[in-house]
């Protein structure tokens, strides 16, 4: 079994989450100071470089082998009209990852990233979350152990992006529940609502948080009532990384939603997690902020499928470049200072 | 002659500045539109690819020649402790950029850069700017020419860095020359002065100014009197990159500063430039306001070599990769909208 047996089984692993080898995190630090640059002067380059030391537990971490992800699912809340298109581009759009044809084929092949994309029954949409749980127990456990499924040991980077019309809403809901502080803060524009339809999203969600409103708040029961497939996906697979050590970088707003019922329950779950950049949805600053997670990026992207999180993937290379190949003061014989 | 046969030819070419391709532009522009993702949603990189297109000349703009040119000088300025690092270290760094072992090396082989670098005349260091103009007038015009040297028709991105101790000093001379405002502004750690050397920065420059006060403003005689001769070459591969319609793309404050008197005299100079980076050096965010350009990366890098300029080129890769490789709606089938 390389996922998660049952909802117990899920819950327990998030309530026990591996650290990274603080030995090789020390061990890059060291070669940092000794690299021919002044002390600390590559800036973030050289964190990125000390976090996957830790996370690959070796001092010299490297990006060999690296999958982008993206998983795609349906919802139900789409009738409530909360997208700019309509729910059957979320086939369209996988049919078009298959053909090499979207922005994250392009993305991913720049940045040497294996593309692995999943659709997780996309003519079965979740339920209509305003009146119902999305997903039953069993369809949720099966989308967190379909996106377990992606990772496996000795993976250098694991890359998460999403595809799914309506998922904007969904990632709006899972913050609301997660966090205090109301719906408002949550909803956005997505792939290009106008602020009749922002107003219509947080209807929908305020809808849906009452209906919810007494039942547990464990992060598998809120993946499963307010979240979709595609999230509940991620959720499994940033939490399977974990398991196995394995670095993650997180796109936008949505796929970085999949882990804030999960960071409610343990907030050490982004440990292992890089925020590739932040969104131009607004929720995601606002979720990055409460996760504390500094993104690499601000690119003003807003269009999902991992796609910031694959171009973030080339600082992260270069970041590894650099702690990797450059000489020390002493085997290049420059005077460390005055 | 692919240089600048005279100061006044250098003058003459900064004021009668090329303009990019509209029409190339617009036709990259209408395929960004039709591109199988919401209208804006790639941001800042629907942008770049637009830009490449109007400079390079062809609506669907590539990197496949693409250059890192990295200047190294040596600074009178240095005699009064202006910085961290003993002025041999700039002849030891372009040895260890010989061998391969700097942070450019890695970063260019990375970003896929043809690195070359050029020191000069690293055994004749410019005056002490002090008391005297940092170059003759035959110096600076050679050095900007050793810039313009690395630019050749046809090359898709040129890619700016410097190396050369004290070389913030006068970058921070450069810009308060340049701009109103005095010099407290642009004067910073540099490698790594305290407190104490940065007031010591602040003070040297100020004897600088007033010493060169009542002397011409003109873009040439700033760059000779407070720059250095890789600052100048930096000036000149600007300007002959523009000439050529090649896209630049700028480091950190001092690769920065070096366009701040072209800047002064023609503010169009910047039109062809991209800031890569923001640097931690605290005078390059006012520098970058001032010149009205909005940087890709803030990794709190502050390292000069053009690293943060190639780790940058990697954007510019995926966004050029993104523009190029995507299917349109009507090639994929996808639903534009509702």
């Amino acid at each position: 079994m390389t996922g998660f047996a049952s909802i117990a089984a899920f819950e327990a692993a998030l309530a026990d989450l591996r650290e990274p080898d603080a030995d090789a995190a020390a061990d890059a630090r060291v070669r940092q100071a000794e690299l021919t640059k002044p002390a600390g002067s590559l800036g973030r380059l050289e964190n990125l470089a000390i976090f996957f030391a830790g996370w690959q537990r070796r001092a010299r971490p490297r990006i060999e082998h690296a999958r982008a992800a993206i998983f795609a699912g349906n919802h139900g809340v789409t009738v409530h009209g909360v997208s700019a298109f309509p729910p059957s581009v979320t086939a369209q759009m996988v049919a078009n990852f298959a053909n090499g044809g979207a922005a994250i084929n392009a993305l991913s092949g720049a940045a040497g990233l294996e593309l692995t994309v999943v659709a997780l029954d996309l003519d079965r949409p979740t339920a209509d979350f305003t009146v119902d749980a999305a997903m039953r127990e069993e369809e949720c456990l099966d989308a967190l152990n379909r996106g377990a499924a992606v990772v496996e040991a000795g993976l250098d980077m694991l890359v998460l992006g999403e595809m799914g019309i309506g998922n904007s809403t969904a990632a709006a809901a899972l913050c609301a529940r997660s966090f205090a502080g109301g719906v408002a803060g949550w909803v956005g524009p997505g792939t290009g609502v106008d602020g009749h339809g922002v107003a219509r999203k947080a209807e929908v969600i305020e809808r849906a948080l009452a209906f919810h409103g007494a039942a547990p708040r464990t992060a598998f029961e809120t993946l499963r009532r307010v979240g979709g497939r595609e999230i509940a996906a991620i959720a499994g697979a940033v939490l399977r990384a974990r398991q196995l050590r394995v670095p993650v970088l997180l796109d936008g707003f949505i796929c970085t939603s999949a882990i804030a019922p999960l960071a409610a329950e343990n907030p050490a779950i982004v440990d292992h997690c890089i925020a590739g950049h932040c969104s131009a949805e607004p929720g995601h600053k606002r979720l990055l902020a409460l996760l504390g997670l500094d993104p690499l990026l601000s690119l003003d992207m807003r269009l999902g499928e991992g796609s910031g999180a694959a171009v973030a993937a080339n600082i992260v290379r270069s970041a590894l470049a650099a702690h990797d190949r450059m000489a020390t003061f002493a085997e290049a014989a420059v005077s460390a200072s005055l």
